[in-house]
């Protein structure tokens, strides 16, 4: 699979930021990709780039149309129906992140076929994965987990890789989630797998590789969050971290999409080690991601201090405000230089 | 989904017992609607049904071959499909429980179009599901889980229902995977559902109720199962028992199909109540279920003594040899008569 860029990000009318992310995710790290954002009337989101019509983006030279904003199940509105029409009517491909396949769409199948494009599912695996075996595997891993859904676990991930590679480690970033995989342009979106090979498919994600070669892989949900749980576990079985980063978002009171109140820090770590030891005897919190942006600097910088001195002195850090320096002096303490 | 029977059970070759417990799981539940079984050579399984052939099959009425056998992943063995095709060619419809589609195999989907047959894939769900929400629903639930995969989890809640309803409860036994399908004629294969929606199915197979209905629950894999945690993780998120029973086997030292350890009944209590507490905070363990099935009568007593007695005196069974009563017994105790 491989998605053409520029992008066209499409986020509908969805109704907060959050269910945006796919599109600020891919603007943050491949801005350079975007043309510009779609949006129809009542959208919640915005993620900065100029606000362009379908024939602005011909005009710019926009290869594919990405739906960059997701609702509650992955469903497709009828209403964002036209839009993707327009834009394969324009001669664009268009790539998707919801759990609906878009040909399955008649209009939309019918648009793609008269344009001759392609309709690229990222969240729908056409891979056949191996049930997962729990084996020990060569290379080193870190796993980014959370306290809920949408806690800036993919930016953790992706953070901790680009800081690793500047402090001279060898690293990857192993995609998880379809944002992941329009940023990396690899990976599984691992929620779409079918639920017998969820480990599996961890495991083919985050593959046996050089003994000094760091791969950092995206988390996904949480192990408190009553939709989500079992992809959570299935991710830390198969992914067998030897290290993990736990982010949490400070003024959250319940999870996401639910009315269950947010476990603490110290349960995630406890739950992840207690989990986690089935396939790697080893695992161990490196670190802590705290998603601050709600926060002034100096509040910001008082809370990771109290974090960390709550938490046996793990670094704690914001990888958009602060960077990742902290986190990667722990790895280095710990596993030694690059 | 309405499979005809009588049933003719294909079990392959495969190369032990525990690859054909879904026939062997139709046997003990509904041996009236079993007219035989058909192996091929080398087939190290024995449902105790008579061998027949199709043709004897035919001669006596059946109306479907189920495919009662599965290897590792799923798959269909290629030398499978002659017998499959001669069924359909006889006249029967044909279901089955493996990860494939039979209609994705050609000379299968064409046997079954020349004859106007049905074919039946229990474990592809086309069911669509909400993600899981953790709200307290009405009624009472009671799930199986495990120390292991294949440790009697469904016998265990089938044998539960029937007792439960003999003392005179109101019960109903809700199938999770294809054995259970077949034996109740309804119900989701968990394992097959898209990983995303795991307790969200698991919320659909056991809903509201009345407040004195029970349900019981049929699991599925182990939370210490580095292939299947996820989905046993995601069941006793979605199902929020309000009891929960321990199924083990004593004999088993690693974990089925992979090298890891069997966890203790106690980690199993100790975890399951910790996860569970999320979605039930009052569930705990109201008994333990052991596979007692390699020791003789003796032992098993001597075994299931101490098995209560090293477990602040839980109430233990072998549910297939010596009944569900005083695990009936406890339910009665801490939740009141019928």
């Amino acid at each position: 699979m491989k998605i053409e860029h520029p992008y066209l990000l499409f986020l509908g009318d969805v109704p907060d930021a959050l269910a945006a992310k796919t599109a600020t995710g891919i603007v943050d790290w491949r801005k350079d990709w975007c043309a510009g954002q779609l949006r129809l009337p009542g959208c919640a989101a915005d993620t900065g780039l100029p606000d362009i019509s379908i024939a602005d983006a011909k005009e710019k030279g926009v290869k594919t149309m990405v739906v960059g904003a997701v609702n509650a199940g992955g469903r497709l509105p009828d209403h964002w129906v036209a839009s993707i029409v327009s834009a394969l009517d324009a001669g664009m491909d268009v790539a998707s992140g919801l759990h609906v396949r878009l040909g399955s769409i008649p209009d939309i199948q019918a648009a793609a076929e008269r344009n001759g494009r392609q309709l690229f599912d990222v969240r729908l695996n056409t891979e056949v994965f191996p049930t997962g075996k729990g084996t020990k595997r060569k290379g080193k891993r870190i796993l980014a987990v959370g306290t809920d859904c949408s806690v800036g676990k993919k930016y953790t991930a992706l953070a901790m890789d680009k800081a690793m590679n500047e402090r001279g480690y060898t690293s990857s970033f192993c995609a998880t989630g379809q944002t992941g995989v329009f940023i990396s342009g690899r990976g599984v979106a691992l929620d779409a797998v079918i639920a017998d090979f969820i480990s599996g498919a961890a495991e083919w994600i985050s593959p046996e590789t050089d003994e000094n070669h760091w791969q950092i892989v995206e988390g996904q949900g949480s192990l408190f969050h009553p939709s989500f749980a079992g992809v959570t576990l299935g991710l830390l079985h198969g992914s067998q971290p030897d290290g993990f980063i736990v982010c949490h978002e400070p003024t959250r009171t319940t999870m996401r999409g639910v009315s269950t109140p947010l476990p603490t820090i110290q349960q995630v770590i406890d739950l992840t080690i207690q989990c986690g030891q089935l396939t790697n005897p080893d695992i161990q919190c490196i670190g802590i991601a705290v998603n601050t942006a709600a926060l002034d600097e100096e509040h910001a910088k008082a809370y990771l201090a109290k974090v960390s001195a709550d938490h046996n002195g793990l670094p704690a850090s914001d990888p958009v405000r602060f960077g990742m320096d902290n986190i990667v002096d722990r790895v280095s303490a710990e596993y030694g230089a690059p």
